[in-house]
């Protein structure tokens, strides 16, 4: 029997008695009263205080309960929120620039977006059991490449201004990190140019941004490396870049494109166009602009630089029973980062948001996206034919497709009758105006816009008269960059556009994977809480899904309100000073973090600060990001029991004294553990004039008992997406903010459009001034109804729940790493290389406990063949003893492989996992019984998530190096070569 | 390639090319284009009107198309509806009465409400495919039987109000029919006084209203057959009803209380005080009000009475493999249903709230409800003590939970006051004002409450001061009313306490169970069509779900806006003049009609009018609503056809003449035929002074090509569960509105607190004015979206399926009643009876069909030991031709046991269906294999739908009768008595 954890306080007794009984910890929080008992037994303390002195360095633990207030119950806090949301004023877009309203299927918001058996899976890296989120990231990503013409792409970027900032530094791979001129078409959109500038700074490559018409890229043979155009560009010109392509590639540069997928389908392709590479926004495909994120940015490349293409790939390949089966290509854990050598770190990236673009496209089909663009073209015809009768001048008259550009003298009038009547026009510069229509314009939309472009006192024209423009049938751009070229010829593109069809073709996909619906994901460094339904509500509210991010900053004061409070909450659980929402994604973190550090070191003159300490445990993204900060990873060593090899550190830190910039620590270590030395590290960093970046990925093991800054740190991240509760969405949308010292808060990342950041700001690191906004208020929600008591009983359940697994585990199991007192952090790592003289691995135990209905705990990461277990605190304890009681079965399989029971190779580890298909064939010759490989525990008779195929054969898929949709027939992937 | 039905027109070629294309009917529609020609081409027609024509009479075709306007694109929809749910307004309500609010928590909301995987489900007749909304509703039914204390609950009825007529004929057939006399408790609530009152009419009860404390039951002995009591009665008050309950039961008669759930978590139960029922309403365990519905009712009885419980009840049995399983006890199609003989026609019930119910039980836990139960009695005392304070008398002081009745001399001035500040109170009478508590209530509110009846000038009380009088812990009610009993000790109740844990258990459920979202549910006379997100979406909304149905009327104007278009929608869909939105069921809409047409013969001194003639093909709940009209049912036969029998029906119409009240049709007919000679048979019953009832449960076939009056019928009634899309819930909600002539107009039904319904309105048959308002969205959306061209080639493509898969499958099976030209309407028979020699029942069909993946169609009605298919215009013909494979597979397989290959009795028709756990048994002694048992079809290896059991035992069941949850032991059943 559980009594409530109410965490609600007030000195009188009566009033409690009217507390609301709403509260959120009690639920968020999987285990309470008996069951913590239970767990604090077996660990042999008393009480969860005596357990964290065991556990956490007594000089690091902060001195005061966390300033944050009391927790609001979940229906207050969504009252709260909706008076929030309301002041922000939603008028209508037509600034483009990138992010244009979209009209999401419904069937797709509800079962996609709103599915938490959608939103809480994690990146696919266990195929088996993830077959539907693969099978919609192809359709994404060969839908990207019909569109793009060009042959691989991959399964989302996180926005189209980092999209560029790749395609420029696969360019500059290309010309073997040799030449150091990158062109950008000068009517690229500003805020792309401005990423791409922030990135190219670190590895000193030259941004010129021009005129590409007329750059002589001849000249520049010997440093160019590529181009960046845009198509359609940002002001609406659709111009033929064939010759331009040509003579860039006669320069050897790479030609870049950054497109518009609606665009696309009416407009040849940059692939038959000759471009390298291309990249966009896939947001116009059914997904919200949400001031500006998440949406899943695309990228496409030719075949040859497929080894050079960032973030994830999809790839097909076959199963132990020879079945078609998906599988991410690059399988292992971010493989495609290069740490030291990296020029991209991106590791989580928009996986649902792909999902929910490609699902529009299998909704809409071929003839249904091209319809639509269609249309969206006439709209703009009969709107510029009213811009003409109005007597402005259209700069790309003649060569537009959804975007006009407006001489209109003075524009200030213009935007202030707009503005009177709700709409957002965008001010390109005093005299021109850009106006960009969508799918959702409707006719009495459209006549209102056109009235805002009338001389004041001229005689209405009506749409009906204006459309008669439609009936010349003339093309609105170049008669030669029509698309003759077929896309979308796939079955999956041409059999669901009916909603019943479409609903089960979603539900299906979804029936295969594994997600937090089914049973605990136990992923070490990943904190794969609970995603409460509280904090999801928000997101798909107008009022946070229908603004545009360049939207007069008046019309977003909601979001403005949220977005300060949430970055309140943040420094007071950080203790630093400054914050930024901009980074969407822990590794963009990382990156924004060190190249405030470095602005910091070069405000101080002190430009040869470029040495980045970054110990062996660290994750891949951490080198990758010093690298593309522009500095030198300098390896510090760990010892025997998993902690920073101080001696090593102090070394080097001397060593490399007058170039020290920063060291990157991760706390709790990547091995779960709280090291005790870590505050001397930072002393011993700071003494040698550098500065301490924390990784916060395992910020979840911190919140009220110990902050960054008390640690000694200048500046952390924090993964929004691991511990304040935005769902992994298969792979994305996160977010990772920056929190950081007085001093370096000047620095904080800046944007061109919309004022933010810091006085002396770096560029943006993403395109949208506040990152992915729309899921910020899943963690502003999570930290309010929390309250900070309930954040930190969070920390002490997360805690307890790894203790506690640890200590059932280690009778069965090595643990690695546990401190002086046995106790690990929130996080421990179970040992396999034992057994893999005995022929089981890792891999083994992973693949079986999927038959156990468990999605496997973090593989060979940090170190290889075992596996990492994070719990979180929102685990009941029936769940944590329902995966130990599945690991301590496993290990009794194991037993009887070392005694001979079962041949080595071949046996229920070895051939895990299994599906349904194998245990119902007619034929069954293994050495153990179907119900053996099938029900291991009694519970799975009652419940089991069944993996829909057997086991991935991965060097097969990566001798196939096949990256889009087959046709459905087997008979297209060619039979196992032997 | 599917071209577009855009069903958008315009004169203007121009204009038509800025049309929206997020038009509805064309994602409503499964078949389009190619595939619709695909499907004449196998009927031999050249177009769909060729085939009409060969299908429906020519002489009842509609002259004109519908006058409904064109259909309004998806985003337009939504955006126009919003507009006209903001004229709601949306006040704090304490007007009680039944009716309060709740916090729904949002787990439950997303995953059950808004999740179509539950609300798509159909009534859960095939438990192998439907073990998840049966364990919930048993869940249900064991919370609803701990609460009141009685051993046998069902899975929900309608509403409070037809819960009491229920209790009151229970308590009339107890006494053998013979005592007339039923006494209500005046304190009851007025609606369901008024409902009572309307059922009793037509039974020749006599209803008294009295002071039950102060009746004489004694001298009533002959007479009386039982008593309704309320606990806590209407005006709040809480009394000991144990003397007057023995008083009743001296007298011979029943007692029956309505009752609520939340006050019995703190009060003795009416089990435990004698009651011999009990009922209610679920609504306030987490289930918006929405205007007055849909909630589920309850009902609870002793055991003596459990062979006359109303509406389904779920039942414990085991599986053929020998393991629990749940069910429906009373099996087949509505089986309670005592047709001539019915004292209740309950078939739709409350189903999705009902689940909706139990999971809120199942989330709180009886900790967690009794805190909340608390807490309100709490906030209660507090706000009666600010009462008393402000000097005026509360009348039930002492003896309430939640309601206080407040004597206030003049209330006027209080009840602007309230309105003033945004709070509906109750007026009950001119001097008293009532006010009741719910679990939403906030501090503050309170305290904006407690100011309402201060009286002016008065100083300011605080909350804080009032809470004192919590600190003497005095019970608010005598204290031999507090509950002793414990409650909700099952571990369902105690598990799943955190959201994550709760998020699992509802999906665990929901995968055991086949919907909408897996494969077509081809359920004759049941029209499983879509329900589109878009219908859906607008049902959440707060405008429409947090409004009380007795708010002042200026406050709904935004529902009566919208329910004004709907009512003039379904008039110009039926040919009609009047409507009436109250009946919340097809069964509550016919027993509405036939009331109407019963108070039309009275009104015109025609009393002695009351033969209702009934085909021996209607639907159960036609005679057993004739029969609750106290009407005579006279049975018409059919022909060999399956048509009327129009000698037969001419020799009823004129032998009972005199007496002729009405007739009962379905149309097209239960056999899913056009009758050519229902215009006659209307005819034939107009010219011997009878009525015509046209059941429109089949309406879906007659949409836009004909329509009930002009086939000749007076009044009809519509289930909007089944042609106008509101979802089946695995069982409700529904509605089902009546339309009638002019002439009849003057009869709709009224109700006692919200004016509605004809100038000679017959009493309320439903609880709130309006039924289960809150769906009917749905309905409104769907004709708005579709438009009159979409609704008729909706009907069009329903007529073409059928009789797609009727020629299909006529070439394996027997198809039963076709027309002359061999065609069928909507839906079509499939004879099963050939096969029975072989051992081979319509039941192995079925239950071989869930192998196959599919829900089977009808079993054995209006035939027994037919299957009954109806495919609606939702389905592709992908889905028609992946059924029709599996029938014609399963044909074959017959074939098999016909020729002797496979034994009779043991073959896979007759072990049908096969679970997992069976097919995965290491034994397998079957004269068939795994495989074929597991994948008769090579798609099911990609998709399929597993039974979560083996064949369910009936009898076993029926021998056991276990209506409430178990422990989960299965020890606590005996094994089978063999
Ligand atoms: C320790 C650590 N640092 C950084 C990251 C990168 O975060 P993101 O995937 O959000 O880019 C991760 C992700 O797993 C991590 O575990
Ligand atoms: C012909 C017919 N009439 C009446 C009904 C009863 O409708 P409801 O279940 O909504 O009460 C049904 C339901 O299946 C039916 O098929
Ligand atoms: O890699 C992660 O998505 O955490």
């Amino acid at each position: 029997n559980k009594p409530f954890i109410r965490l609600q306080h007030t000195s009188k007794p009566a009033l409690a008695k009217l507390a609301p009984l709403d509260t959120f910890p009690r639920r968020h929080i999987g285990s309470e009263g008996n069951e913590v008992q239970e767990m604090l037994k077996q660990l042999g303390v008393k009480n969860i205080d005596e357990m964290l002195a065991k556990t956490i360095p007594s000089s690091i633990r902060s001195p005061k309960p966390l300033a944050i207030g009391e927790g609001i119950p979940e229906r207050q806090l969504l009252t709260r929120l909706k008076e929030v949301a309301s002041k922000n004023k939603i008028n209508r877009s037509y600034i483009g620039q990138g992010y244009t309203d979209t009209v999401v299927p419904n069937v797709i918001l509800r079962n996609v977006l709103e599915n938490p058996a959608w939103y809480t899976q994690y990146t696919p890296y266990q195929p088996e059991i993830a077959q539907g989120r693969l099978e919609s990231l192809l359709n994404y990503q060969t839908m990207i490449s019909d569109m793009t013409g060009l042959p691989i792409a991959n399964a989302s970027l996180l926005d189209e201004g980092t999209a560029a900032a790749e395609a420029m530094l696969m360019a500059w791979q290309a010309g073997r990190r040799k030449k150091n001129l990158f062109v950008v078409d000068e009517n690229c959109h500003p805020q792309t140019i401005a990423c791409l500038k922030t990135r190219a700074e670190s590895f000193n490559i030259e941004v010129v941004v021009a005129d590409t018409f007329h750059y002589s890229f001849a000249e520049h043979k010997k440093s160019l490396c590529g181009v960046l155009l845009q198509y359609p560009d940002t002001r609406g010109s659709v111009k033929d870049y064939e010759n331009l392509t040509a003579s860039v590639h006669a320069a050897g540069g790479q030609v870049a494109v950054a497109t518009d997928l609606m665009a696309l389908t009416l407009l040849k392709s940059p692939g038959e166009f000759g471009a390298d590479m291309a990249l966009g926004n896939s947001q116009r495909f059914g997904v919200p602009m949400g001031f500006g994120g998440p949406h899943a940015a695309f990228f496409a490349c030719k075949d040859e630089h497929k080894r050079r293409m960032p973030g994830r790939l999809i790839g097909v390949s076959k199963d132990a029973a020879g079945d078609n089966a998906y599988r991410l290509a690059l399988q292992t854990r971010e493989q495609h980062i290069r740490r030291e050598k990296a020029t991209s770190n991106i590791c989580t990236a928009q996986a649902l948001l792909a999902n929910m673009a490609a699902m529009y496209t299998v909704y809409h089909g071929p003839e249904g996206i091209k319809a639509i663009a269609q249309r969206i073209n006439n709209l703009t015809s009969v709107l510029a034919e009213g811009i003409r009768k109005a007597g402005h001048t259209i700069e790309n008259d003649g060569n537009f497709f959804d975007t006009l550009s407006i001489k209109v003298g003075n524009s200030s009038s213009i935007l202030q009758k707009a503005a009177a009547v709700g709409i957002n026009l965008r001010a390109i510069d005093n005299g021109t105006i850009g106006v960009t229509l969508d799918e959702a314009v409707t006719q009495d939309e459209l006549s209102k816009l056109i009235d805002v472009f009338q001389k004041d006192g001229a005689p209405a024209v009506s749409v009906e008269e204006l459309s008669a423009v439609l009936e010349q049938n003339v093309s609105t751009f170049p008669n030669q960059l029509q698309r003759t070229s077929a896309y979308l010829q796939h079955p999956v593109f041409n059999s669901y556009h009916s909603e019943t069809e479409m609903l089960r073709y979603i539900h299906h996909l979804e029936s295969k994977d594994l997600s937090l619906v089914h049973s605990m994901i136990a992923l070490g460094s990943c904190t794969m809480k609970l995603n409460a339904t509280t904090e999801m509500i928000p997101v798909t509210w107008p009022e946070f899904s229908n603004i545009h991010p360049f939207a007069p900053v008046d019309q977003s004061e909601g979001y403005l309100t949220m977005l300060n409070e949430l970055s309140d909450d943040l420094k007071e659980i950080t203790g630093f000073e400054g914050v930024s929402l901009q980074p969407n994604s822990g590794a963009q973190g990382e990156y924004a973090g060190l190249r405030v550090i470095r602005a910091y070191h070069h405000a101080r003159g002190d430009e040869q600060r470029n040495v980045c300490l970054i110990p062996i445990s660290a994750h891949g993204t951490n080198p990758a990001s010093a690298a593309m900060s522009g500095m030198d990873v300098v390896i510090v060593q760990c010892d025997n029991d998993g902690n920073l090899d101080m001696e090593d550190l102090k070394a080097k830190a001397k060593k490399h004294k007058d170039r020290l910039a920063a060291v990157m620590i991760t706390y709790p270590s990547t091995f779960g553990m709280f090291e005790a030395g870590v505050s001397e590290a930072c002393k011993v960093v700071h003494e040698n004039g550098g500065l301490v970046y924390l990784d916060g990925a395992n910020l979840n093991a911190q919140i009220g008992l110990t902050k960054p800054a008390e640690i000694g740190a200048d500046v952390c991240h924090m993964n929004l997406h691991k511990t304040f509760c935005i769902p992994h969405g298969g792979g994305g949308p996160g977010m990772g903010p920056i929190a950081c010292t007085k001093e370096l808060e000047p620095y904080l990342p800046g944007h061109p459009v919309i004022a933010c950041g810091g006085q002396n700001a770096i560029g943006p690191i993403s395109a949208a001034p506040y990152g992915s906004a729309s899921i910020l208020p899943i963690s502003w929600a999570y930290i309010k109804m929390m309250g900070g008591e309930g954040l930190t009983q969070a920390t002490r359940l997360a805690i307890l729940n790894a203790n506690y697994m640890a200590n059932r585990l280690g009778e069965h199991y090595e643990i690695l790493y546990t401190n002086e007192n046995g106790m690990c952090g929130h996080e421990f790592i179970v040992d396999i290389r034992p057994f893999v003289e005995n022929g089981i691995e890792a891999i083994d135990v992973a693949k079986r406990l999927q038959d156990y209905g468990f999605h496997s705990p973090t593989m060979s990461w940090p170190v290889t063949n075992t596996l990492m277990i994070e719990p979180t605190e929102s685990e009941s304890k029936a769940e944590l003893d329902r995966f130990c009681e599945a690991m301590i079965s496993i290990r009794g399989e194991i037993q009887q492989v070392i005694d001979g029971k079962l041949p080595k190779g071949d046996n229920m580890l070895n051939s895990a996992p299994h599906s349904i298909k194998t245990l119902m064939a007619d034929k069954w010759d293994r050495p153990y019984s179907r119900e053996v490989a099938a029900f291991p525990m009694p519970y799975l008779r009652e419940k089991k998530f069944w993996p829909s195929i057997s086991r991935i054969d991965d060097a097969y898929g990566d001798r196939m190096e096949l990256f889009m949709l087959l046709s459905m027939q087997t008979s297209q992937l060619s039979p196992t070569p032997s």
